[in-house]
């Protein structure tokens, strides 16, 4: 139940009042995407590993691409046409991934 | 209400049933355990990889040990204070993540 | 030496007899690139985390991204400014990484 | 040339001198050890990636355990019958993966 509701898509509206509560992220057609920039590869695929844990666990998963330091994370709700809740929780838990 | 099946305390002879269905893994006190012998340490933290994830998916986690290209996983559910359905499972799906 | 000679630029006759050799990687611009892919996510990433360690290993790292179950992987030897000995060989070894 | 002399054994003398700049690891026969303690499965498991990165790159692996959020590490060379400068390099190479 609460996780057909996260999946469904949201309005124009609702996805500018997500994204303004992030940092980074930019809307991109019907993605969200970030580029994250760590300080080598070692600390770039951590992120990643933690990413993946954290995709698998929702059974959402990121289209990304990373070149040595940097990450580029992709989020969108195929099934769905578009953004939903789930692609925004998905963001704020890949930002609480990133080392300070 | 599944999950909360699965993670019932299994009976001795339930525990001899299911563990007769498994190829090399042994029963120790409350836990199953079971030595992969890969490659090398690439093969070992690949099937590792692979493994976390299904233990993230499931919220249920191994106590594991690496050395090189070996690697021991025991399975227990703590909270059921012993062996439950959730193990089996997931003994099932650690077996089929070995590269053939 | 040995690093220092894998990491010099090859020509274009090269290129194209080590290419050869190798099956499913297409030449695009300075690059070689390959899609490889998997039965499902679980799968992929366990790939890319032991194309990690090979690509650690070698002080050598690909650019890729990866949707899913799929990984497109692309290799060149930036400092060099094309491709030399070591793209292919680590093309080599990411293609022993692929699950039977 | 530099690497081999990494992995010459050290006298009882060097071992203490060398532990005493270290913070948390303690000595259990020939081998030093470390218990880290995370915050959560995730944590532990993107550490584990890192130090798995650079075990390969220095072809130099630790024995570990790991249960939930806690990674016990033990390193010694086993070539060289006992620990040399390779395990004290990784150690603090460990260390600096901790996140703060």
């Amino acid at each position: 139940m609460c996780l057909m509701a996260a999946r469904q898509k949201l309005s124009d509206g609702e996805v500018s009042a997500r994204l303004s509560r992030l940092s980074g992220w930019t809307l991109s057609g019907a993605q969200i995407q970030k580029t994250y920039q760590f300080r080598d590869f070692s600390e770039a695929f951590g992120f990643m590993t933690r990413a993946a844990l954290a995709a698998e666990r929702r059974d959402h998963h990121p289209d990304w691409s990373n070149s040595w330091s940097r990450v580029v994370v992709s989020l969108s709700t195929h099934d769905a046409g578009g953004l939903t809740e789930l692609d925004f929780e998905m963001a704020e838990e890949f930002d609480r991934l990133i080392p300070h």
